[in-house]
């Protein structure tokens, strides 16, 4: 029998993060296909566009009127999925249990431009997007236990408007991802007192096989447990457990990598890249956090074209995750790609 | 304030299966949609195609021609994910942890006839598939610890060929999901000395709120804790582990409950149907699982019409499963319909 070969053999990586498996199938990208085939988005959009409700000035379906805002706008989602004035309730039988949940959701416009996505905003646009972050953190944080920022990007990911925007849910009660990694985190700190992830980013450093980008505070990654075929780990470099405790300059060269990585997924395929993109500060118990470490997670559906995606379903929904070509040759494939966006190269 | 309505206040229920939540906002179904429409697909496709490597006497990709089956054809998948011969090997780095995976992965065509579906298939030739479910179940189970059977139906699902077939991975380790159900059966029976879905199938039966489909040995139901839309949960009204233990007269009341869930599904929208569906039989290590109980899942996309699917992005991805209407509403609407299918009514 031959030796063990991570680039051909099947194997499985442990995600330590959420405690779950992954099934690595690197010899699987070969096959044929016959199935779906999305669209490429090509669609060149106007910088404002009357139909459209998050376009400043214009009118949302509850009747109300967007500001002419510049930059970010915040707003109360209009169909939130999570209330503020839930009635408490809750039961313990343990086939059918539930408890209400409280909370808040909004929608945060990156940009009053129709046209834009982040890595079509300038550095100081972006930084405007990341310091709203912080400040929806910092403010939801006072009441509610968990923060979730995220941004479902195109049409793929359920985007239901191309609007540059992005949303924050808050909520009283720790949901499922950050019930398993506030369970490993502690973990692994118990066993080395140290932050898991901040031990993460500096061996990925040193190692250098699947950094795809990196400043001084921080760097991206594809994780070792990749998932989705293009998916990254967005770490800062220093501790730090929330949006709201990240410093000014620190906060500049954040946009500067977030720009970095969605201007580099732009060009893999040379099409607007879909993904959903999500923030995961400490949960807010009043507690200091030292075993958790700040991260974003980046799930592009993506795997051999603008119109050819991952679907995670059948084996993947009853199983566990699978995917068709390593960690290592997705971010080989990322880091060769130029930084320039390629609808700004030759301007 | 109010007291708590579940049918019309956000609330979390428990996934006792996985030890997950959900978060439920019935109050979401009304929210408008500009978003990706998939188109319904009212294809209507030929008995036989030659162009379809599934169809009896055509030749595959690796030059292998299929027989002129009859009934139920099963062979080795030409991308296989799992390989039996991969050579072992694992570590132990918290950080970088991975093992070496062996197994196989088969492709079960369902009918030599190009044009059906399961619902569009006889009793008797359902039950030819159930048959092969079973023995595919045992044969397997002797080498390996996890037998997965399971379908991805419809293009949405990223099925690549319409031909019916399903699939059947065995594999060496525990997977993921499976790991998460053999720790919340254990804790179940070692409490209560009863299996978690033998108890959930009586509770549900006798409620009969959630209930789709019921006969003397199967009842299909919308669980308490649906994520997807109009999920359902297949389950035995008697103790069995596995597939490989049912009797024959088992097998053909499973045939017809599994014709009559997936007519109702695809009379829902008056569409093909798309979801994966898959089977749990206990891990086979040698040992006995009394508090393991068969069941199947089936996980569609389809939320509000035969082109307006759910997403599980963004919030789902980062957070937990969210679903926009109550398991009980679901239910109702599935209940409701004919067991007539569509395409049948008036023939
Ligand atoms: O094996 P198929 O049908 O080519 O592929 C399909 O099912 C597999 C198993 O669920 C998935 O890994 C693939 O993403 C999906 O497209
Ligand atoms: O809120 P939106 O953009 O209308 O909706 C989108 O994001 C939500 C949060 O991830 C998901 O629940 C929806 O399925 C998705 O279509």
């Amino acid at each position: 029998m031959s030796s063990f070969e991570p680039s051909d053999h099947p194997h499985r990586r442990y995600n330590p993060l959420l405690g779950e498996w992954v099934l690595v199938s690197p010899h699987r990208a070969k096959r044929p296909w016959q199935g779906q085939q999305d669209e490429p988005d090509q669609s060149v959009l106007p910088a404002y566009d009357e139909s459209c409700y998050l376009c400043p000035g214009n009118t949302r379906v509850n009747g109300e009127v967007n500001p002419s805002y510049q930059g970010t706008f915040v707003f109360t989602n209009d169909f939130a999925a999570l209330q503020p004035d839930t009635p408490a309730s809750a039961n313990s039988d343990p086939l059918f249990r539930y408890q209400s949940e409280q909370g808040e959701s909004r929608v945060i416009c990156f940009s009053p431009d129709h046209s834009k996505t982040l890595p079509l905003l300038n550095d100081e646009e972006r930084e405007q997007v990341v310091n709203c972050w912080m400040a929806q953190t910092a403010e939801l944080s006072q009441q509610y236990t968990w923060v979730q920022v995220f941004e479902n990007k195109g049409a793929m990911m359920g985007c239901s408007n191309p609007h540059p925007h992005g949303q924050v849910w808050a909520q009283r009660h720790l949901p499922t991802q950050a019930l398993k990694k506030a369970a490993n985190f502690s973990d692994y700190y118990a066993t080395h007192q140290r932050s898991l992830l901040l031990d993460y980013a500096e061996r990925e450093a040193a190692l250098d096989e699947r950094v795809v980008c990196i400043n001084d505070d921080w760097l991206v990654v594809v994780p070792y447990w990749a998932a989705w075929p293009f998916e990254t780990l967005l770490l800062p470099r220093f501790a730090v457990s929330s949006l709201a405790g990240i410093s000014a300059s620190q906060a500049a060269s954040l946009a500067q990598i977030v720009g970095e990585i969605t201007t580099r997924y732009d060009n893999l395929f040379t099409t607007s890249f879909p993904y959903s993109m999500g923030w995961h500060s400490q949960p807010f118990d009043g507690e200091a956090h030292p075993e958790w470490g700040l991260h974003a997670h980046f799930f592009p559906p993506l795997l051999r074209s603008a119109s050819v995606r991952k679907f995670m379903v059948g084996y993947e929904m009853m199983a566990e995750a699978q995917r068709d070509l390593t960690p290592e040759q997705a971010a080989e494939r990322l880091k060769v790609l130029s930084t320039t966006h390629y609808k700004k190269a030759g301007q």
